[in-house]
């Protein structure tokens, strides 16, 4: 196991109508007047947004609201946000949303302290500060809510990228599981595939001998195996959705993935056709996985046939472990399609001739970008493209 | 699940060498002068206790010494620790050692801020605060170092009891699983039984619906017998002390225990068995253990069926659950049998004549004590005295 630190500070309240804490979670953790980010309609019209204004009335927390947060968040609406909390002394960054937007806030929260371009950060440099930021969950899925991590899109380019630091580690975070029972399956579907995303990426590595944090995600795994089909039959399954929603956040806040390499191929490939695409990133995600992981298993089958025989319960082929470490891979991408995932680009809405585009920006793309992709294991920009073509 | 709230704010140095960071993390926790509090002569002969003064002295961290600290920790010594802080001004209290040295640590740093009795905190008073607590931690068992937890006996009538509190989480724990490799093997069995009573504690819940905590804390005890058997056969294996090290603060700091009711009735029943003879904590939990499951087992057969099909692989009898459930209690302790573990009374050195008094003293010895306990399910003292009759 490799030395690491771990700190996750973050204060969650869990359960039902826990959104009436935000008033005094905000106070607790020395904010006076907010941001209120938030995306679409359906915050407003469930009434979340004005029981949220309610409870931060109670504690007297002034506010100013930003909404209009769209999938995979631009950073257009990061600059806007900038200039509203400059111009109105903002000391608190409150999120209500999902991981675009809690990841939006996390962008506007840095970018707020910060004297040059915001996107620097999305270009590798560290996030050394922020202002303080809370979130209200709204869908099950990046993590975001207890993680250090943000992922933003460049209009220009339409280049979509991570930045993180400590300082994006969320003070707060309220998770009312019974906020998502309103999502569409297929936005069930895509968070549970998101989660599933981030334990397979943590689970590739190249460190040996690191059984109590394997064992943890086969678990989260497990659970989301179990709960995912629960929550697409029945999408009022409070305990369904409460599962998905704790082994979300632990599934990201990398109490199983310390000590060890991990591998965020998968993410990486996922981004361009998301940012290109505009698809949903679960979505794209349950067309990346598969292909990556058939290309790659590879170089290391028996970590394939591990998860394949303890999370699939895929028969241990002795004289051929490669057999079973192939039907996990089919298994997972079964289990995806029977949650209703895509599974190719066609059903993405992807084209093949975008591929040289799609591997040349996900190899050259940002400005630090050497043209090879590092994690489980070492890819050229042609062994991209031959990734992407397994998903047609 | 039920509702809760979730709040881990303490900082992990893990790995080889982290005791070297013990003075700059003491600064960056507000530190100027700390009590260093230990317990016998290995942290002494070993070097550890002088590498750790060296870090504090390149801070320019001032620091006081306390060591003795013995197992099953006594109030005398809090006593002693608190006013020796008082006198000498300290302002941090840095446990080196194991879950007894911790918990001291605990005790000391909230009767320094307490104008009364710090026992008050042991017999149900909220701890509110203490002065700021960090660890190097030199065994992997209790959890402490990630906990809300202390455990004290008071030499007046030899009482063993628990408090807790928010300000009792450490600031920062130092883990480095090298120091674990000199302990010996009875130890370190102690430490990994002491975890699995942590994990099968909170598994055994009444709440429906927790499939992802329960699939985590399978996931911990799985780890736990696979590196448990490692460690005793070579002490010297770095990375199974590793993954024994992360899983005992796992399986303690409760984010596999949330939003569930747990069981604590075989930390109860050891408590009096090590306040009486003065044993090691987790040979007493081994004893107690399988005897605690046998009798409650009734109270919901399917729940310890699942946990022995699914931990130990006891094939599920669909015709009668009870024989998998039993299975996996006999599972659970051949296993600690396995790991050199005392399994009955007369190996633990208890008497038969004493089980009026340990009874006695378990339902109606603290002020708060209603004469039962309660947790999986209720016992009343006749129950209980059946239940040490099982350990014969």
């Amino acid at each position: 196991m490799d030395n690491f630190s771990f700190y996750a500070p973050t204060y969650f309240a869990f359960g039902k109508d826990t959104e009436k804490q935000a008033g005094a979670l905000i106070r607790r953790f020395g904010g006076h007047k907010a941001l209120l980010h938030y995306g679409g309609g359906s915050v407003v019209r469930s009434g979340l947004l004005d029981r949220v204004k309610e409870s931060l009335n109670a504690e007297g927390i002034a506010w100013v609201e930003l909404g209009g947060v769209k999938p995979n968040p631009r950073s257009g609406q990061v600059y806007e946000g900038i200039e509203l909390c400059r111009k109105e002394n903002v000391d608190f960054v409150l999120a209500i949303g999902g991981g675009s937007t809690i990841d939006s806030a996390k962008a506007i929260a840095a970018g707020v302290l910060y004297d040059g371009d915001f996107w620097d950060f999305y270009e590798g440099k560290r996030v050394e500060k922020a202002l303080p930021i809370g979130t209200v969950l709204t869908i099950a899925a990046a993590g975001s809510e207890g993680s250090p991590d943000s992922v933003i899109t460049k209009e220009q380019g339409m280049i979509k990228r991570g930045a993180s630091g400590e300082a994006y580690r969320p003070k707060f975070s309220i998770m009312n599981p019974a906020l998502t029972q309103t999502l569409p399956a297929y936005q069930s579907a895509c968070g549970i595939t998101d989660i599933i995303a981030h334990l397979y990426e943590r689970y590739l590595t190249n460190t040996k001998e690191v059984e109590t944090t394997d064992r943890m995600i086969e678990a989260l795994i497990m659970a989301m195996a179990h709960e995912g089909p629960r929550v697409i039959e029945n999408p009022d399954n409070y305990d369904a959705r409460a599962n998905i929603m704790w082994a979300g956040m632990m599934a990201h806040n990398n109490s199983c993935g310390v000590g060890r390499s991990q591998d965020w191929t998968s993410h990486n490939l996922e981004h361009e056709l998301s940012a290109l695409y505009d698809v949903a990133h679960g979505a794209g995600l349950a067309v990346v996985m598969p292909a990556v992981f058939t290309y790659t298993m590879k170089h290391d089958v028996t970590r394939f046939a591990k998860i394949a025989n303890r999370v699939w319960g895929c028969p241990m082929d002795f004289d051929c472990p490669e057999r079973t470490a192939k039907a996990g891979i089919e298994a997972l991408r079964s289990f995806l399609i029977s949650i209703g995932m895509p599974k190719n680009f066609a059903e993405l809405g992807a084209k093949e001739e975008d591929i040289d585009q799609l591997a040349q920006t996900c190899c050259w793309g940002s400005e630090n970008a050497s043209g090879k992709l590092y994690g489980f294991t070492q890819l050229t920009e042609d062994e991209v493209k031959e990734i992407y073509r397994l998903m047609l």
